[in-house]
Formats: structure tokens, sequence, C-alpha cells
């Protein structure tokens, strides 16, 4: 196996003009891509998370330790034994080796991944939120109005501004379904149970992500679990399957990302532990390209809810895949019959 | 002569942590050089305004356009008028051509800029205000903290959002000269007077560019001029020398930019023609690297004050030029003697 490092830089959609000029925003992501002996290419793709002290850095310098003769499509397994040998931690750029490996695997196995995995993917049934990203209010409502065909979006709070935040929202969009990410906002458990409350009164909020600190002790988790009105989320206080026990008194869902997880491989057991342990289930997403979109796209059947827009938010996707039109993930159009289903955006 | 167009992405100092990645803020410019026969080389850039319908692309196009054998550092003037017979308007782009015609020129004569413009330059006099630029709250409090060694801050105004704005920099910066930028966000002169009297109130308001769109009838801009309690500047009504006597009712001051007035020419005559008016001055800017900062500075004795930070707001100006340290603009430590006085940054 020969292997290929290529770091991108995503653009996002939305620019802004601002006295000083025109400006567009930059998330930098890392492409890897493994190539066999009867030249089948694996694909992956790493998004770092900085609260994982995670960087395109550090995903960098670990993917060029890896000695890609020592990875085979033929085990995704040991190449994951392998990359752990190397070094712990380091989830996200694992996930970039994890889903090169499982791209090549499943291709050689002329199926989709979905299908390797023996999950399937039904058709129609499978929604992405779309993610309204914090700014002043003056762009939120423009954003909500841009999301108009979305059937259900998704606001951060936690922050100070998060009551005219979500004011804004809702000026545009009524009565529309949203999820919210507290993003470790809230510091007590009382604080976090009058905000949740306060959302609650909306009575179009389907569930809050991460209400506190990761470090809470379990037991405010469990106290904010049995009063909470609305469906609480784990996301950094659950990162692969290990937490699940953990987490089942504390919350009513996981949202498992990739990156946090080390690829599907990881994600594929994160979701089986959690559903073992009655928890909702979640898969979300970073700003991304549809390498790593296609890959969360796979494990739909395990979700509940998809939180899978990071490639729509992106004007410079390089890849082709899934499609999100109004929200509906879809594999009908997707280019490649195998694998992640994917194919390099042609040019212009 | 021989020419050469090269874009380049600025990056924001400031990046920004979101749940979907880490992000940075791309404003591309592009740099223009012109080498003579005897291989002196001129630098210019162009930072061009998106609300004049100028773009990189736009510059590009135009500069593509200019065949430099036409030009010639002997005569800078006749250069000018040359691009004026390729195309009206399009002024960002013709400032690149006119800061490399001038630094050249100013190199030949062994001169800096402002000795060869016969200006001079009195050190640790030019203070240059750093911009707060919108975002939400809590990124401005931060914004205006790491701002502290700044004597002089600005913000815009002119939104819905501008008194929780101008409150947040308050917070951090409670009696901080300020000055401020509407941008032609007040719709009518009762309301440009309302918000005007709202920031008199504060008492460390400087003044406060552009209150009303520049369409506005002189009328209105001469009613909100004889009652304002803070002095009013163009920058949007004011474009070059041909607009001062037309200004001077409506306006205390202009912003003068080089991208406004095709260059450091164009800018020396809008300045001195305002001044000639009575009119207040001051040098505005766009994100820009050291090469326009640098062109401004030259210009800094014709201005009362100076807003030239935006190679400071960017992570990889690729010039070096004068130093802004606590926003005092010198070019004691400046590299090159000559021209601009700048020279290309060293990598690492």
């Amino acid at each position: 196996m020969t292997s290929r490092i290529r770091r991108f830089d995503l653009k996002l959609t939305h620019t802004w003009r601002i006295a000083r000029g025109t400006g567009t925003s930059v998330f930098p992501v890392v492409l890897y891509e493994l190539t066999d002996a009867n030249g089948i290419t694996g694909i992956g793709e790493s998004a770092p998370i900085a609260r994982y002290d995670e960087s395109v850095d550090t995903v960098e310098a670990f993917l060029g330790k890896v000695d890609a003769s020592r990875l085979s499509f033929a085990d995704p397994a040991a190449g994951m034994r392998y990359l752990d040998s190397i070094a712990t931690g380091q989830h996200a750029a694992k996930c970039a080796v994890n889903i090169a490996l499982l791209d090549g695997a499943a291709k050689i196995a002329r199926q989709p991944i979905h299908d390797f995995l023996k999950l399937g993917f039904t058709e129609g049934k499978h929604i992405t939120s779309f993610s309204i990203g914090i700014d002043t209010p003056d762009v939120i409502r423009e954003k909500v109005r841009a999301a108009a065909a979305f059937p259900v979006l998704k606001l951060k709070v936690g922050t100070p501004d998060e009551e005219s935040n979500f004011a804004a929202l809702r000026e545009m969009a009524p009565d529309k379904p949203v999820r919210v990410d507290a993003n470790e906002g809230w510091k007590t458990r009382e604080e976090a149970l009058r905000r949740i409350e306060w959302l609650a009164r909306d009575g179009h909020v389907q569930f809050v992500e991460q209400p506190m600190p990761a470090a809470t002790p379990a037991s405010d988790w469990a106290w904010l679990k049995t009063r909470s009105p609305l469906p609480i989320f784990a996301d950094e206080s659950y990162h692969n399957a290990a937490d699940a026990s953990r987490v089942a008194d504390c919350f009513h869902g996981v949202n498992v990302k990739l990156v946090k997880t080390a690829g599907i491989s990881g994600a594929h057991e994160a979701l089986l532990a959690a559903r073992q342990q009655g928890l909702k289930t979640m898969i979300g997403c970073m700003i991304e390209t549809s390498v790593l979109i296609s890959a969360a796209a796979h494990l739909a059947e395990l979700a509940d809810h998809l939180d899978i827009d990071g490639n729509i938010l992106a004007s410079n996707d390089p890849y082709l895949g899934p499609t999100s039109d109004r929200g509906v993930i879809s594999f009908a159009a997707a280019p490649d019959p195998f694998g992640l289903r994917i194919r390099p955006r042609p040019p212009g």
C-alpha cells in the first residue's frame, strides 16, 4: 500500500462584506489516500477538533508516521491496532485512515459501505439538520431565510446572547423544529435546567446537546436528566463505545462523530453501544468534505437524528457524494456504486 | 518595463473556534510589480471595495490589460492618464499601478515617498486607530481586551445591534477615545441625529463616519451638519479631490482611502483639496498588506486622523514596512531607506 496526505482548505459558502473588505472563512481538513498493489484506492478525511487538542498540524504529523505498507484493505481492524501502537488518542487523525481502509475494503467487496457493514440504507428517511452559525442577529436572520428549504435547524446556545440569537432565528422560522447545542455553555445544573425550561416553552425545540461541561460530576448530570423537560444529548461527554454505560444514567442520547471515534468502525460500535443502553443516537460532523459526510451517511440506519451538513456549509467541497436537497440525505445519485460512493468533483 | 500580477490571500489574526471547527477569515488582495530596464522595482497593491463593484477578479482583469511598456518611473502622471484611457473608474486597480510607479520613482530619486512628495514625516506624532470588527458581544469584548495597547479604537455602528456592541466595547475600555463608522447605516437625517446624540452622550466618541447613504440629498447632509454634536466624516460620500467643494457644506471631514483615489497621487490631491475647503482629514484603509499601509503612511502629514491598521489585523502580511506599536506609525525601523520603505518579510 502507498499513501498520500493532502491538506485542503474548505471555504464557507457564507462570505461577509465589512467596511474593511470582503472575507471568506477557511477551515482546513486533511485528506488521506491509500492505494493497493491492484490500484484500488480508498480515501479518508480528518477534520480535527481543537477541543481535543487536535489540529491539521497534529493530524499531518501523525499520518506522516504511518507506514502504509503495514495497512491492508483485507483487514481494517488490524490496521487500527497498528495505529494505536503508534500513539494513543489522535482520534481525528486515525479517522482518516479508518475511512480509507473501509472505502477500499468495500470497493473490493463491490458493495457500498452501508451494505458491507450489513446496515443497508433506506432512501427518503434520513434527514439532516442545517446549522445556523452564531453571528450578529442580522446575519442569523439572513442565514435562517437562506435555509428555508431545510426542515430542521440547529442553533448554538449557551452564550450570553442566546436569547437574542434564538429570537432572531424564530423571527424567520416561527415554528420550525430546532435542536440546540449548548456546547458546555451552562455552568451549573440549576442554570442548565433553567435554560432548558426556557427552551422547552418554545414548543418546537427537539433536544439539547451538551448542556454542561464534560467534567461535570455524574450526580449533577443524573439530577438534570430526571428534571429536564427536553432530552439531553452527550457530545463532549460521549467519545466512543467505552463511554456508553457511564453516559446512560446521565443523558437521553448521544452525538457520535467519526472524528471522535477514530472513524467509521469506532462510530459503528459507539452507535450500537449507545442503543444497547437505551440511548437515542445522532451522528454529527465538523466543517468537512463529502468524504467524511458520506462516511457518516453510511451509518444513518443506526441514527435517530442526523446533523451532517458540514459539506453544505462549504463552497468548494472537492468531492461529489450523497446529496442533501431539502435536508434529505440520498445516495440515489451518488457517483460511484461502491465504497464511500464518492468521486472527485469535476472541475468548473 | 515589465509587470507581474499576483493575488495574495490575507488571513485575519483572529481565528474562531466553533463547534464545527476552527476557522480563519481570508481577504484576497492583488499585488502588482513593475521592473524597469535597470532592475529597479516598484510594488503596488489593490484591496478592492465591493461597494464600488470592484473585486480581485475585476482588478486582475484590468491589470491584465495594462501594457507595462507604456509606463515609466520617470512620469507617473502620464502613466495614470494611460490607465484612464483603458477604462474609467476601476480606482482600486489603478491604485496598484500608481503605488508601484511612485515606489520606483522615489527609489530612483533615492528618497522615501514622503520626501519625494515634499511632505516629510514627523516621528511620534502619527497614531492609527485599531478597528474592532463587528461580532458577537463576547468576541467584541475579547477583541477590545486584546487591543488594550492601542490608544484609539474604531467601531462600526449603524446596525440593529449598535447599542449592545458599543456597550460591549465600553465594558472593556470605559473611557478610551473611539471613532465610529456608521457606514451608511442610518436612513434619515432625524435617525442619524438621534444616534449621533446618543453617541455624543458617551463623552469619548471623536467623530462619526458616513452616517447616511451616499445618495442622501445635500440638503439633508447640511441639516445634519449644523445640528450634529459630533463631527461627521464623509467616506462613501468622498471619493477624490473633485468632490471637495460639494462635501464642504455637508461634512466636517473626509476619509481618504488610496483604493478610492486610484493611489497615492490621487490621495495626495484629495487630502489637499479637502484641507483647502477647511475640512478635517483622515486616511483609511481596507484589510491590506504593508504595501498599501506604507503608501498611506507616507501621506500622514496631511491627515488629522489615521485609520491604517489593515495590516495589523492580518497574520500573514508578506511585507515589512512602518511599524505601529501601540498605534504609533513609525518608519524608524523601516527596512528600506527609499520608496515605500518596505521589504518582503523573511521566511519563518
